[in-house]
C-alpha cells in the first residue's frame, strides 16, 4: 500500500525537502505539501521588493510550477495527531476542516515572530518576513514622503521623515539599505523635502551589525551604510513604540512614524501546538533531523535545532536559520526518510557554510566565500548573481534581470500602491502627551481607554471658555460620528501611556446600526443630540 | 499676482488637462493637480491586471514623474467653496484639513460605481474600477481555482468554478476574455478541475454586447468570445446577489462566487456634494467645457457631460466617457482656459472618434479604426501597440511589452498573492435556504441579524436529539467564539433572504476584551458558561 509523506511548509526547507523526496522515491509514494501560500518566496529578494527594485510577483514562484508530481495543498495547518498520523487543517477559504494522513510527517514551518514583549511594537511595526510585508514597507515609506511632502508641523515631518530598522543582521541590513535607496532616489520628485532632513537608522541590540560575518566585514558594512547617509546604533534595543515614536533601552525617544522590526523570532503557534521536543525555541532533532523519540517525524529549516556535531557546545554547532543550509538539509532529509522506509541505516546532516552574502544597497555589497572576502560593487554583483542562479524558474529568472537592469536605466517609481486596510477595530498606544485627535481633524475614529488615561479640552466658540474631563479605563470619546460629524470639536491628548481601542467610521457606524446592545448603550447619546437611528451616513 | 488652476483628479482627464495647461500658460501660472493616489492608472490595461498577463505596477505611473512643473498633491477633495474660491481637502494621512485657493477650477473626478439599487451586489460584486480592483480579481479567481481543487462538495465546486461578468460593454469584454485565457491557462495546474467543469458567463441587459461598436464587430465579437467558451447572455439583468448566488431579472439562479460588475457608474459622492448643474448624471458643460452659469469652472471626462453639438438629440450627440475624448477634451479645455484669463473668445470642443478597439483575450480583438474593421489578431496587435504607444514613459512602455513578451513564452503564473483582508465587521447577503455555517466548521465570525431570519439546528452528540431556534432580527448567534471555541456546534440557514452584521473573530475579541457596553452585555453568556473575561484567546 502506497506510502503518504506529508511536508509542512513551502519554504526553502519543505519545498526543496518535498523535491528530494519526489526525487529519491518512485510512484508508490505519494508526496503532499501543504501552505498556507500557494506559492513560494524567495526570502533574500524581500528587501528589494521592499524597496521596489523588482516588483512583488517576482520574488515568487507558484509551488504548483516547483513541485510537479507532488499534491500541492493551499491550506493552514490547524493541529496534528501524532498517534493517529492525521494533520487537520483548513484548505483555502473552506471553514470545513480536512483531515490529511501521513506515514512520515517532514515539519518545515518556519519561524514566526513575536514582538509582544515590547508594548506597542507589536501593533505599530512593520515585519519583514512575507512578501506582503514586504509590499506593505514600499507603500509606507512612499506614504512618509507624501507626506512630509505636504505637513507643515515640524514634528510631524520630522516624525515622517526618520525611518528606524530594528536589528543589524542580514534582514535588518539589507532592509535599510534597499530603502535608503529608495528614498534617495525619490527624493528628486518631492521638492518640499531636503535630504537633510531624512533620518534612516539601524538599532541593534548587539556591539555590531552583520554578527554572522567576520569584523572586518562588519565594519566595512559599517563603514559603507554610515558613508550613504545611514545611522547605525548598537548596544541598542527597543522599550516600546508608538504611532509616532520608539523608545530605546536607554530611555532615548525617537519621533518616527516608520519602525522596521528584522527580530523577535519565535515558533509559529502551529509548531507550539504540536507539543514536539523543543531546544533553542525550535523543535529538537538529533543530526539525521528526525525528531528525537518518534520514528517518522522529521524537522528542518528555521523551525528545526539541528546539531552539527554530536556534543554541541554553543550556537556554533548548531545549522544556522539560512536558505543554503535548509537546501542541503533537504537532501540529507528526503535520504533519510528513504532509507527509514527502506530500513536502511540514516545518516547525519553535514555541511560548512561555503560563505555568507549581503546587499548593502546602492550597489555595494559584503561576501565571505570559501575563505575569500569581498566587498564593494564585486560583492554586490555576486550577490545578485549568486541570487540569480537560485532563482526557481528560467522565466523568473529573466524577468528578476530584465526589472534590475530597468531598475538600473530608470527612475524608481514612486507608485504608491494601497495595501492592506487597517482593520476596523485595533488597539492603538500613545504615550504621555501624545495627541489623539485635535479640533478640527477629520472624525475618522471612536476610541476606548483600555488603560491609561486621556484629557479632552473643549473650547466654547462662542464664549471661548475651555472645559475639561479626564477619561480613564472604559471610558470612550468620539461617539459624535454617529451624528456623521465629520470633524472634531474636541482636541484629545493621552496623559499617561495608554492603550486604546479604535474603531474605524465603517465599523461604528454598522455596529450602531447592526447590534441592538449597542444602540441601547448609545440612545442617551441619541436622545441628547436628539436624532433617530440609525443615523443617515454622509460618505 | 499669479493665477492658481486646480486640477481635481488624475485619470486621463486631470493628467492630460493640467499637462497642456503646464505647456499652454507662463511661469506667471501655477498648476495644482490634486489625486487620491499619487498614481496614474492606464484604465485600459485593468483587464490585463486582473489576469495577470502584466503586473499592477507597470499599468501605472506616478503623477509626480509625469507632470514636471505641476504641484502633485495626493489628496481627498472634501468640498469646495465656489464663492470662496477655496477646495477644502485631506492630504495623504493627515487628519488636518487643507483649504487650496484657486482663480480656475478644473473637475475631472471620473465617475464612481454605484450598485446598492441590487440587493447585495455592492457587497458581493467585484469591481473592475481601481488597480486595486483588478488585483483583488486575480487573486479571486486563483483562489476559487484552489477551492474547487480541493473541494468535495459538488454546489461549492460548481460554484466556485462558475465565473460571471455583469456588464457587456468594453470593459466587460475585455475582463471576461482576459479571465478566460487566465483560467484556461492555469487549469494544468488543477488537475483536480476538469475544463468542462469551468463556466464563464456574461450577463448583458441589452440585446447585444459591444453596443458601442458596429453590430457586425458587436457579432464577431460574440461569436469569438463563444467560440472560446464563454456563455453570454444578453437582456439579461442582475436582480439580487449572495457570496454564492446570483440571481437574474428573470429569476434564474446562478450558483456563483465570482461576480464582477462593470455596470452602476455615477457620479462621485464629492461631486454630488459640489451642487453644480447636472445633465444625464453628469457635471453640465456648455460646448467650450465650462460649467454652465460659471465663468470659472471646467469639467471635462467621464464626469462631464459634453455637447458635441449646439441641440444635442440622444447620447449620440454628447462625447462619450472614453479616454480617447478625455485626452482632446484636455486639450481644448487648456486652450478654452488660457483664453478665458486673456479675455479671449473661447472655441467649442468638436472631435470625431478615430475609432474603436477591443481586446476579446486569446490573442483576438475587434476594432474600427477610420471606416476600417479589423478582427482576430490583427485587431489584437493593434489594440497592444495602439496602447503601447500610448503609454506614458519609455521604461513603463518596455517594461509592458517585456511581459507581454515573457507571458507569451512562460505559463501564466497562478501565484495568489494577498489582496486587502476583508473589513473585521461587515454586512453578508443570505438567501433563503443558504447555509451561513455547519457543525463542525471552523469558528470564523459572530452574527447579528439585520433583517430575515436564520434557523440554528443543534444535536445533542450524546442522545442524539435535535433542537431548533429561530433567529429573528436583532438576534445574534456564534457568540461562543468569545470562549476560545474554534468549532462550530450548530448548524445555522438562512430560512427567509437576510442580511446578517459579521464580526470577525479579532474584532469580535477586541470589543469584548475593551468596551463595557459589550462586556456587560455578554456577561450572562460568561456566567452560563462560567468564564472570566477577558478569554484567553488560542491563536
Amino acid at each position: 500500500m502506497t506510502k503518504r509523506i506529508v511536508v509542512l511548509g513551502g519554504g526553502f526547507g519543505g519545498m526543496y525537502a518535498a523535491r528530494a523526496l519526489r526525487r529519491r522515491l518512485g510512484a508508490g509514494y505519494e508526496i503532499e505539501l501543504v501552505n498556507a501560500e500557494n506559492y513560494f518566496v524567495f526570502q533574500p529578494l524581500l528587501p528589494e521588493v521592499g524597496a521596489g527594485s523588482i516588483t512583488p510577483a517576482h520574488a515568487v514562484s507558484p509551488l504548483r510550477f516547483l513541485l510537479k508530481g507532488v499534491y500541492v495543498r493551499k491550506a493552514v495547518v490547524e493541529s496534528v495527531d501524532f498517534e493517529r498520523r492525521i494533520v487537520t487543517l483548513f484548505q483555502g477559504i473552506q471553514r470545513r476542516p480536512t483531515e490529511v494522513a501521513f506515514d512520515h510527517l517532514v515539519v518545515a514551518l518556519g519561524q514566526s515572530v513575536d514582538l509582544s514583549r515590547m508594548p506597542g511594537l507589536e501593533e505599530h511595526a512593520l515585519k519583514m518576513k512575507t512578501l506582503e510585508d514586504a509590499r506593505r514597507l514600499r507603500g509606507h515609506v512612499i506614504e512618509q514622503l507624501e507626506h512630509a511632502q505636504v505637513s507643515r508641523v515640524p514634528e510631524t515631518k520630522r516624525g515622517a521623515l526618520t525611518f528606524c530598522v530594528v536589528g543589524g543582521g542580514f534582514s535588518g541590513v539589507e532592509t535599510v539599505g534597499e530603502m535608503k535607496e529608495l528614498i534617495d532616489r525619490s527624493l528628486p520628485f518631492y521638492p518640499g523635502i531636503k535630504p537633510e532632513e531624512v533620518r534612516v537608522i539601524v538599532l541593534e541590540f548587539a556591539d555590531r551589525i552583520l554578527g554572522e560575518m567576520s569584523p572586518k566585514l562588519g565594519d566595512y558594512a559599517r563603514a559603507q551604510l554610515e558613508a550613504h547617509g545611514i545611522e547605525i546604533m548598537t548596544g541598542t534595543g527597543i522599550a516600546s513604540a508608538t504611532g509616532t515614536q520608539l523608545v530605546t533601552n536607554k530611555g532615548e525617544i525617537i519621533d518616527t512614524r516608520t519602525i522596521v522590526a528584522t527580530i523577535g523570532n519565535a515558533p509559529s503557534a502551529v509548531v507550539r501546538r504540536m507539543n514536539l521536543p523543543v531546544e533553542r525555541g525550535r523543535i529538537k532533532v538529533d543530526r539525521t533531523l528526525r525528531v528525537e523519540g518518534t520514528d517518522n517525524i522529521w524537522a528542518l529549516g528555521d523551525c528545526a535545532s539541528i546539531p552539527l556535531t554530536d556534543a554541541p557546545q554553543g550556537p556554533r554547532d548548531y545549522a544556522p536559520p539560512t536558505a543554503q543550509f535548509a537546501v542541503r538539509e533537504a537532501k540529507r532529509l528526503a535520504e533519510n526518510v528513504a532509507a527509514a522506509i527502506d530500513g536502511a541505516p540514516l545518516e547525519p546532516f553535514a555541511y560548512r557554510s561555503r560563505g555568507a552574502l549581503a546587499s548593502l544597497g546602492a550597489r555595494r555589497g559584503v561576501a565571505q566565500v570559501m575563505g575569500l572576502e569581498l566587498t564593494g560593487f564585486p560583492a554586490w554583483l555576486l550577490w545578485r548573481s549568486y541570487y540569480l542562479m537560485f532563482l526557481p524558474g528560467l522565466a523568473t529568472r529573466i524577468q528578476v534581470l530584465l526589472n534590475w537592469m530597468l531598475d538600473g536605466l530608470s527612475p524608481r517609481s514612486v507608485v504608491q500602491l494601497r495595501t492592506e486596510t487597517p482593520p476596523g477595530v485595533r488597539h492603538i498606544y500613545f504615550r504621555a502627551g501624545d495627541k489623539v485627535y485635535e479640533a478640527g481633524h477629520r472624525s475618522d475614529g471612536f476610541y476606548m481607554v483600555i488603560s491609561g488615561a486621556v484629557e479632552m479640552t473643549k473650547e466654547d466658540a462662542a464664549t471661548g471658555k475651555v472645559s475639561k474631563r479626564i477619561i480613564g479605563p472604559g471610558g470612550h470619546f468620539g461617539e459624535r460620528l454617529i451624528l456623521g460629524a465629520t470633524r472634531r470639536e474636541t482636541t484629545v491628548h493621552a496623559i499617561e501611556d495608554t492603550k486604546l481601542l479604535e474603531l474605524d467610521r465603517e465599523a461604528f457606524l454598522k455596529l450602531a446600526e447592526g447590534f441592538p446592545a449597542f444602540r441601547e448603550y448609545f440612545e442617551p447619546y441619541m436622545a441628547k443630540y436628539n436624532v433617530k437611528f440609525p443615523p443617515e451616513r454622509n460618505v
